[in-house]
């Protein structure tokens, strides 16, 4: 993921305006941590904000993140289902089953 | 996107450990931006941190985006490119070439 | 604030490491927002945290503060004061009394 | 810190708008997430942002580590001076002179 007309929108969108320069990683990481909390003062306050504002903020998010993955030479599914693994062996089923308890704090 | 493998990767990973309970939208935005900070961490005092790192803290923001684009009953494309329609009558070409101005700032 | 045995402990403490070179304000502004994030963690899956948990992670945010105002060459408390007066005027006691409405949202 | 004053002017603007109902510990930590992005923003593309709007940033954050500091109870230089006593501990003088590492990949 994304797929090839996703990848080639943002790129032309990028491209058109010559907005590549400010993309370095450290600017891209910076954008994606202030979508981020866009996205949660859609919860600041209370619990059942307006979906289509929920919805357009996880946009801006995951435009960063894909922008970051092209400049990364990287595929978000590879590193999702990479990073899935180690993840998997942290919590491992019987330890971790319903509870929302971190693995350094899981009992051995 | 992601990939339906991706998507059924993460679906079982969550079932197994009966996690959807935790993951209400608020919670999943929290964790966004948690993780999206941790991205960020990589570039706290350099810009040039390890790659294989910058990866997997990318790859954890990208996970909890998709779940919760699973909660909300979005696909992420369509979100995308749905955004960028609206970015691109923010920024018309001509005004915000080369520039990283606010949309707000921009000259009329 | 702070107090001048606090803004002396912090800046003896970096003095001594040769650390003020890395306090730029965005290094401090990208500080403030990981460490923000890591108190916000303590609520990431639930409402009632380690209460001394809560207050070390809220120190460290201060701390960067408090670091970023000495840099900027501010004092926290007439900044704050002088928002706040802002604030007062976006959002009048008849209109927003009891209601977490963002000002923008606020009826005229 | 911070000054009585402050603390007084804080109290009071909240308490004419009825607003500690919704201060919460949880919602202040997520309001000092949400302010310290507002903060990076600042230094998103650039960094030499406008000393007045970064000023008006902090002082946002600062204000809500104040409300949180109120609910929970404590005092700021307390547990700031408290929190600078641990991590003195975790970066020697004679190992972290002048070095940005991690205390935990700092060598023993």
């Amino acid at each position: 993921m994304p797929s090839p007309k996703t990848i080639e929108a943002l790129r032309a969108f990028t491209a058109e305006r010559d907005w590549a320069q400010f993309h370095s990683p450290e600017n891209l990481a910076k954008s994606i941590v202030i979508e981020a909390a866009e996205l949660l003062e859609c919860f600041q306050w209370n619990d059942a904000p307006n979906q289509r504002k929920v919805e357009d903020e996880l946009a801006d998010v995951v435009t960063y993140c894909i922008h970051l993955a092209g400049v990364l030479g990287v595929d978000l599914d590879e590193i999702v289902l990479r990073k899935l693994a180690q993840t998997r062996a942290k919590y491992p089923v019987e330890k971790a089953r319903g509870r929302a308890t971190k693995y350094t704090e899981l009992e051995p």
